[in-house]
């Protein structure tokens, strides 16, 4: 079926029920970033494909709304479809609830799937909307109704983290919920979010490609706690382990009708920046609830030492990886290589760690000027063939059992030109300005962002997304709250936090550079000034000094990378052939 | 009387009057950071000089809640008074509005003169004592009863800055507010912020020391605009010369009258942060308000060009001022100077410009470990003999008909300590990378805050106070919307706007160390990666070079310093004696 046909359909059914407009959203009920095919219901209707955007039909009008990240790929996919793109982050952007608002004749009827919305902007929605006198109509799967060949939700079987990788037991855990439940007079936490649930229950599944999620809902009262997932998923080993735990299981659709039992005016914790409105008007038909900041986002975030001692060897595991990849690359570089063929062969090295579950992401393998859409996707066919000259991108990361990692290198694979050489030393220096940064307790990833981008500014020169990430635990590899980048979030960077450190730069038609390590924040000391923090580099992996402007470097530059050169080449060389050994060690050699 | 005496008084009123409480807030029906004697109330009832602190008295306690900036000096004026000091801007931290709710009975009084407190905070205020049924009781002026040598409102005479000077007309500014009035679809717009008055109506006047505003009330309607002054301020020439601006003079006190005589129904857009309760209270009775932040705050501190070209001068004058300053210092040095003594000489210097109207604050002259305390006060008599060793602190400013400056060097008076040298050098290397970044559109104070602390921070080493605030033109030395320091404020740094760029650091018993520039941004380019905007340097005057550690320098600092002060020599020695001259030249020489 074409789009076109997928909206005249839609339109139709519209009709049947009386609505004015329909909202795509872009996520799912667990409001996740990467979802399940079954739940890719914005992708299916608009062709569009990116991790961010929504849909909205009117009777006469169709139109995407996403942002900076995805203009370029969002206008090629809409392109015939009729779907008019909308573009956000930019000035002067109107989002969809304020286009609805100005567009529909006023008491128009809005649907939506009110699982695939989260509480809080279900109260955006509804306050703008109001403005026009517009009615939210709630149809749950309403494309379902022609969306014939739609996928079944996943089925992966769900397996555990044992407390020895997760630093943490599932009792422990679920005590620290009851803690807060206590603290906020409440009798349960209902959480929907996906990797906050894994957290708590130490529990991985593979229902989600590249996270390591199942797909479920968890409450936690004050003498039970419940997971709902699909029953088939669960074997009776992992059900027994569970159960022991303290856990009781039902199945994946249970969580209605146990919110349908509940005793009238029971008060539920619940998080409405991710909870579904759906639930959430489920629980307010008998109960109450208290809007309260889910205490799992900070809680996983601060890595506990087991989970540290294990993603420094996931580290140790994908740097070998890495450097084994660069050196197939490059005795191989006269033979036709295609980028979608390189990536291949780099999760091949990945996968041959017995703890790879996954890669953590879509390989972002780019060369040359495909290396300036920061957010890049080779398909097979289309792809270039790597040339002995120019740079070539490769972002990519690896799910081991005992941690997740995200990684950037961007190689020389020949001559470069002046610009290249500068661009890469000047990323450079601002990832290593940031890598080398101590600051007083209390600084916020917005506080330290421009000490990445400092040496770019100088030069008039910049990246267009931002710095730093927070990276799971064997878990998603974007996670909050922590983030190094200009926004504004009042979230200090705190002794434990997993965050990328990836500035870079990007020219259109000629080339793309990011460097990207993961840092580890951690105590420096204390004195008269307060206490201290600074970086631990997590990941081990070499940066191509030939391509380097040394005179753009200081003394100081230079030292911490044959400092990192040195520990890289000590901890990776025990694990490569001599061959790959000897090698990296004239890649790390001083300079 | 004795504060003790005083506070007995006051509960003898309290008590006749039925309160559990009173607050007597730090601020006046302006919400003025510096206030006229008449408004020192919450100096007058506990003895506490500092800029900012409420004090609240009960039955049986008092206390004084301040931050970290007067913990010092509060203890020590707060000693034997019975007022007890709560600390603010600590982790943990309990405002008054809290203590109060936790500390009073239920259904208690609390008193408060509603002219003293801010719509916002009131409503804060109000929010909070709901907790525990407390009721809030007006009382303007309770304190008049027993303050029986209270002083009147200050009687300045009103004088005006010349469009030619200010370069806008005071019909171009209320132009800019009746549009403001259009979007808003309001009648009338209030000011009472006096800053803000100044700026709108080009007036100035002497009423609070260092501050050059008159106490008043401004209101701007679709046709005709008021000002709100004691009359005997106003002298005929300069009432006909604001009436043929277009405004209405009424005496001060009238605004009150003016807003019970307004229509029914009129609508007032005011701004919650700023307006005094009693008078918003006293528009709702026949009114009805929109909360609209001021648009002069974003107005005022833009600068255009006649303003800019006015700064740059003042600065000249400033500088040649601060160098023959300190030209003397030296040559006198064996004279048993002390603190004071220099302070009033450096006044002097900058008096002797015949556009010089008063200083801009308190200069803080601080000698050796008196400059520990960012906020020194020397006091005749108390004050520090200065030594032929160590590190002299002086940050001072002026009022100029032309501009405002704020200027802080600390100078070496004979040999240093390593660690005087090495912190001298890392607070210049911060003050320097902020002079010479440069930054994309939309970068906030908090966003580059760091860059000033980055060379502190490698050596562990801050400093417990912003880097940079807005500077008036021939206005308040303190002014927003900008600030460049680590809290989050969503404020970009515009093009006109002037900020001052002063990082520090303070070592008890030891010394202090303060380098301070006022930096103009500018538009610096635009191109493929936007628009970028940079620093020009205003302040003229040499940072002496002898305390550096030159080891600690990078090329680039060394010809930054190296450049500013070839500016520095070029454009003061015109206006300076041969010997100051090439005293000058001596300290602005090559390193």
């Amino acid at each position: 079926m074409t789009i076109v046909e997928k909206l005249s359909l839609l339109r139709e059914i519209m009709e049947r029920d009386n609505l004015d407009a329909y909202i795509v959203s872009g996520t799912d009920p667990h409001n996740s970033e990467y979802l399940p095919a079954a739940w890719k219901q914005r992708e299916w209707i608009s062709g569009f494909t990116g991790s961010f955007g929504t849909v909205v039909i009117t009777k006469n009008d169709a139109g995407l709304w996403t942002d900076t990240r995805y203009f370029i790929q969002a206008e090629q996919q809409l392109k015939n479809t009729g779907i008019q793109l909308h573009k956000l982050r930019i000035p002067g952007a109107v989002d969809y609830p304020e286009w609805l608002a100005t567009t529909l004749p006023a008491q128009s009827r809005v649907g939506i799937d009110s699982f695939c919305i989260s509480v809080s902007e279900m109260a955006h929605l509804k306050q703008v909307l109001e403005i026009n006198s517009c009615e939210i109509i709630e149809k749950t799967d309403l494309l379902g109704d022609i969306w014939k060949e739609r996928p079944a939700l996943p089925d992966a079987p769900l397996f555990t983290v044992p407390t020895e990788v997760a630093g943490k037991s599932v009792p422990e855990k679920i005590d620290f919920i009851r803690q807060v439940l206590q603290q906020r007079q409440a009798d349960y936490f209902i959480f929907s979010a996906l990797d906050e649930i894994a957290w708590l229950y130490n529990i991985r599944c593979n229902d989600i490609e590249y996270n390591p999620v199942a797909i479920s809902y968890a409450v936690v009262g004050k003498d039970k706690a419940w997971l709902f997932v699909k029953r088939t998923k669960v074997s009776s080993t992992i059900y027994k382990e569970l159960q022991r735990e303290g856990i009781e299981i039902q199945d994946y659709h249970q969580i209605l009708l146990f919110l349908d039992e509940i005793e009238k005016g029971t008060c539920f914790c619940i998080d409405s920046t991710t909870l579904n409105y759906a639930i959430y008007n489920r629980i307010l038909s008998h109960g109450k609830v208290k809007d309260t900041l889910s205490p799992i986002i900070l809680a996983k975030a601060i890595k506990n030492d087991t989970e540290i001692a294990g993603i420094r060897d996931a580290c140790i595991k994908d740097g070998v990886a890495m450097v084994k990849f660069f050196y197939w690359l490059y005795q191989n570089l006269d033979k036709s290589l295609t980028e979608c063929g390189v990536s291949e062969r780099l999760t091949a090295f990945r996968a041959a760690n017995e703890s790879y579950v996954s890669d953590s992401f879509e390989n972002i393998s780019a060369y040359g000027s495909n290396a300036a859409l920061p957010h890049y996707s080779a398909s097979p066919g289309r792809d270039a063939v790597l040339q002995p000259r120019g740079l070539y991108l490769v972002d990519s990361g690896g799910q081991y059992t005992h941690g997740t990692t995200d990684i950037t290198r961007t190689i020389p694979l020949g001559e470069l030109t002046t610009q290249e050489k500068e661009d890469y030393t000047l990323v450079l220096k601002g990832m290593i300005a940031l890598s080398a940064a101590v600051f007083p307790e209390g600084t916020r990833g917005c506080n330290i962002d421009a000490i990445a981008r400092y040496p770019l500014w100088q030069t008039y020169r910049n990246f267009g997304h931002g710095t730093g990430h927070g990276v799971g635990f064997f878990l998603n590899v974007h996670e909050g709250p922590q983030a190094i980048r200009q926004d504004l979030k009042d979230q200090a960077l705190l002794p434990g936090m997993v965050t990328s450190n990836e500035p870079g730069i990007y020219r259109e038609n000629s080339h793309g550079i990011r460097h990207e390590n993961m840092l580890l924040c951690v105590s420096a000391t204390s004195n008269e000034f307060g206490r201290w923090y600074k970086f631990e580099t997590l990941t081990l992996c070499y940066f191509d000094t030939s391509a380097l402007c040394l005179e753009l470097l200081t003394p100081d530059e230079i030292k911490w990378l044959n400092d990192y050169h040195q520990i890289v080449y000590k901890k990776l060389s025990p694990y490569l052939t001599q061959q790959e050994a000897s090698w990296l060690a004239e890649k790390t050699k001083l300079i």
